[in-house]
């Protein structure tokens, strides 16, 4: 039975939940196929994380390398492919609790930096799982500065190998997924010698563990690094090599090669594969900050309408927490974030696609751009999402910090995705150093791409509203940001030349810009996501009430940001102190009117109370009840040795009952 | 031997460590019998917490019972008392990893709400620890608002019993420490009916668990309730009664009683036990959040300095970290705030003995101002700081994220600071409450507290700096800090008043502005803590350089909040846009400055390597070896089933080696 509290939210909808769930979807048909999924994943006991949280990081090691197995034995029973409809939908409805993701990267970075014979012979091995492999990149020493990487391949001629070797501790590989104890084979970067010569970072294809027993290859030292904030079903690895000898064959060699003599040869474009990189950034934000975020939303949305705690009104019943304004502040940005995410994503997607295309006929005009755009959003999105997650975490009082309401494990899963693929405040630096390039650019009358001609445009320098209202067009409000976009990239600009021709050095007067450059990068990664948010909204069709919701959280998010960050929109005096005071009212009033949706915004995300894993976010809101259950069975409740060897020579006393 | 990258930052220290020690302590005396306690503790392997992030929550309990009993042995082989100096340095020497913190609670509840007849009976037997106690107040369904407590205790009159019950779930006692697994005793909170009559919620002594053989108590059900964010070490538990008899004599009647024939009885002042509340809040500070907040810096800091990344400048070697501006701008604000909070706290127990004193003379008028500062302060510092650990955690990368660096459980354990002991939002809402009582009693010519007479003072309405370096005069930026309060809160009492003269009742008019009340109640403690550094720093002696980087960090503090928050300051123009880019510049300035005191800075904590029990923040610096020899200890690297039952069966194959 559903919690009244929960089900009187539900009855006054303003809008079609089930068909917001397929607009979120992309289709009708594309909602079926993903319940689908969620319904074989879900039903097959394998695949269960019901005791998640009282496991221990060997456990969950153990569940993940299970799972991963069964998912191959699962995939051919439900007549799942890789290019089937079906998979993009699989690692989600598995929340992410499996193994050999690496093994992935592995093959593709095969795929992306090998030889046709090199595919031919590794790919199929892979494919049936006749070894595992992981993809050895990160060091001790060197996360981000892919240049400074110090393992070492120095090629012999005269057995036609190279010699693999860690020259000293902070070369030691450090991070790869599946390595630490499952994988048998890894692609590792080092740092190519020939004849003495440096030809820096190649990869290489490295056997580390027999294939026989899983005993370590002689020269080989590898483990697990050990515990994490999360992640505890990753075998996260270390790799240390001693003179380990792999054939000459072993180098990926599409791009270069190193000849049977020493000749060393370059080969074809590297284009392609700096485009790989900026999509891996791009494919991670729907399941790995995406989804953490919606989920933190649902489970805090449900939960603050079924708390009740004080009296908003004396004599009344106690309020639900939804109710009171400091509630909503903090819950319904995250949601309207949530949503604005969501359609830059397929902003994001859609612009790849189109450069994927463009690539292929060999045309490698759009790369800076989805360079700077995947780098700042990938920033933009992991840093708000993970503030977000918390902010739900907290919001949920003492229950929200109980592993059982599920938001501690979304918040230390989510915070891993502002240092992996590209540390944030690194990838706002390249986006800034894009902007900064194309502001250059526009002054000098010169062509930019798309998303930075409104670096040219010349744009009122007073924001035009003129009561609260106004505030709710997106014309003002985009504008606003646009204004604050091009104000913070120019002044930072002028900065950097001003240091420069005061005699500076370029590389000291860059540093000396960063701070400002970070800020500069993100309000145009803020700017595109308002307008690109605006702009979905007015493409949705009129029925059913979503565009009207969807208008109200498009605002909401434009103004929430405002209202956060006041500064930079008074800085110049664009935004006067009194239209301040209008965001500020506009910015209110909209809290009160998205809470009275909330339920069916996060229903619409269609989560199970299985993908939740949560006591506080389940669908029936039947929260106090699964707490006590929940927490009855877990291993704290065991008998512990505790009381026989500490407890009772304390108490040691004759009293009975006192 | 100490990484020359950390030694070379100790070299060229501008002040003495040692003396700034002994400031941060209060004395040259105290900083000895600090050292002492530490060494004691840390020299004995009970206390070790060397496998601490390897442990499951069993161990974890396990382990901290075990070192609260080994505590008792401890002190008395010491001589330490609780009374004497060595006391409160026990605590912090064990990063409170300890068993038994509410026994100390349930015997506080005692000593304060109890008669002297109960003090009499009850606290010598929990000082022998001839039983253990609990304090269960928070209940499922209630935290913040006690009033709404649901547990019942009924009297009998017949048997002068009281009968305690758990009518329903919502009721069930949630969250007490020590309560899952090892108290016999516990305080309750519960609705006291007499004839029929609810007299409101009241404090009873009840037996839970049996002191022959620990076996619960007839009708009682408790238990621990499972897995959190971190306080693994401690049992919190639940607790379910049903008709549970205790006698008429154990309800805490210092300040109630309920007669033999029930007739209801209250006598003396309840007000001592409301500044109790208070003096909690304000004794967490320093050993639940300063403490992991001067971990965090001191972890962060030598790591930025060890960690070479990238170049800073073309053909030179790597750059340590620290020396990229965005990373001073990460921590340097963080270590400011450290210091500015360290001070407030000072000032807080200064305060806070006085009050003490008054109402010992029977004098409660310092309590509102007490209450709110408390408040306030509680919220803003808890909130600060675990901002400040996160930002801290992210500032080292992917090492930041193993839980070997130390930086994942000060975060999760910091965190809870925001929740317990009053929800920060609900604290700030109190402060708020305070300060618009006493902005409408300055309004209407009526005295008020010392901390909020600046209410009343005309102060110029333009901030009158011409330079950035009038942005390094402690009048400058108190005075915008102290401008800034006041608008917001004369701002918000006025949009109050005008929704109630609209016709809004006052408790929804109230809801109404509760965004912007918090927004004020910071506000006041943002400005009292600037203040508050800036005339600690005027006292300082000139020697040693110790008031001049003092100097620096207030600086720095003060500058750090007004760039992140430019809007407030901004707003009405008392900081025009041009002064607000002098700041820019100062803080940024003063970012290069401080960098170079940076690792002195952190030493001056003088926190050991075992109390910060960190791969990366060793005084030694040696971080990639102490990773990995920590790593190859882990659990997750034993022999794993998974190979067997899994892996073995997947590769399956005939190939020896590819």
């Amino acid at each position: 039975s559903v919690n009244p509290d929960l089900a009187s939210e539900r009855q006054t909808a303003s809008f079609s939940v089930e068909k917001l769930t397929a607009l979120l979807d992309g289709g009708v048909e594309q909602t079926r196929i993903r319940r689908a999924v969620v319904e074989a994943i879900e039903s097959d006991p394998v695949f269960s994380r019901e005791n998640q949280y009282f496991q221990t990081q060997n456990e969950r090691y153990e569940a993940a390398v299970r799972k991963a197995v069964h998912l191959q034995k699962k995939m051919h029973e439900m007549g799942w492919t890789e290019n089937g409809p079906e998979y993009k939908y699989i690692y989600r409805a598995l929340s992410g609790d499996v193994a050999f993701l690496l093994h992935r990267v592995f093959m593709r970075s095969i795929s992306v930096l090998g030889s046709d014979k090199q595919i031919a012979k590794w790919i199929p091995l892979a494919t049936q799982h006749k070894l595992i492999g992981s993809y050895a990149q990160t060091e001790l020493g060197h996360g981000t500065y892919l240049q400074g990487l110090e393992t070492t391949a120095v090629f012999d001629a005269a057995t036609q190998e190279f010699i693999l070797n860690t020259p000293k501790i902070s070369a030691m590989k450090w991070w790869p997924g599946d390595m630490g104890r499952s994988a048998t084979h890894t692609v590792v970067f080092a740092q190519l010698y020939v004849h003495g010569k440096c030809y820096g970072i190649h990869p290489f294809i490295v056997q580390i563990r027999s294939l026989q027993d899983h005993s370590l290859c002689p020269g080989v030292t590898a483990g697990d690094i050990g515990p994490k904030m999360n992640f505890e079903h990753i075998d996260n690895g270390y790799l240390l090599l001693k003179n380990v000898r792999i054939p000459r064959e072993n180098m990926l060699s599409k791009f270069c090669e190193v000849r049977p003599d020493g000749t060393y040869v370059r080969q074809g474009s590297q284009k392609i594969n700096y485009f790989t990189m900026t999509t891996v950034r791009i494919s991670l934000i729907s399941d790995e900050v995406l989804t953490p975020l919606m989920k933190a939303c649902t489970i805090a949305i449900r939960y603050s309408v079924v708390r009740r705690q004080s009296k908003l009104k004396p004599g009344e019943q106690e309020a639900k927490i939804l109710d009171y304004q400091t509630q909503q502040e903090k819950l319904l940005p995250q949601l309207a974030a949530a949503y604005a995410f969501h359609f830059i994503n397929d902003y994001l997607q859609e612009l790849f696609n189109r450069g994927y295309r463009e690539i292929q006929k060999k045309k490698f005009d759009m790369l800076p751009e989805l360079h700077a755009l995947s780098s700042g959003f990938k920033a933009v999105i992991t840093q708000h999402s993970t503030a977000g997650v918390e902010i739900c975490l907290r919001a949920c009082g003492g229950h929200g910090y109980s592993l059982l309401s599920g938001l501690p494990s979304l918040y230390t899963k989510i915070l891993a995705s502002c240092i992996y693929e590209g540390e944030n405040t690194i990838l706002l630096l390249q986006t800034a150093r894009f902007l900064i390039k194309c502001f250059m650019a526009v002054s000098a009358g010169q062509p930019v791409p798309p998303s930075v001609t409104y670096l040219a445009a010349v744009k009122p320098m007073k924001c035009p509203a003129k009561n609260k209202l106004d505030f709710l067009s997106p014309d003002i409000y985009t504008e606003a940001y646009q204004h604050v976009a091009v104000r913070l990239i120019s002044s930072t600009a002028a900065k950097l030349q001003d240091l420069i021709q005061s005699g500076i050095k370029k590389h000291d007067a860059w540093n000396q810009c960063t701070v400002q450059l970070v800020q500069a990068a993100k309000a145009h990664c803020h700017y595109i996501a308002v307008k690109n948010f605006a702009e979905t909204v007015e493409k949705l069709e009129t029925k059913a009430g979503i565009q009207k919701i969807m208008k109200h959280l498009c605002d909401l998010f434009a103004l929430h940001g405002i209202f956060s960050n006041t500064g930079a929109f008074l800085h110049d005096g664009y935004t006067s102190a009194a239209q301040m005071d209008m965001v500020t009212a506009s910015y209110l009033d909209l809290l009160a009117v998205i809470r009275k949706d909330a339920v069916p915004l996060v229903d619409a995300f269609d989560f199970t109370d299985k993908s939740l894993n949560s006591a506080l976010g389940s669908y029936d809101g039947q929260v106090y009840q699964r707490l006590y259950e929940w927490a009855q069975k877990s291993p704290t409740n065991q008998m512990s040795p505790a009381y026989e060897r500490y407890l009772k020579p304390l108490l040691h006393n004759t009293l009975s009952k006192l």
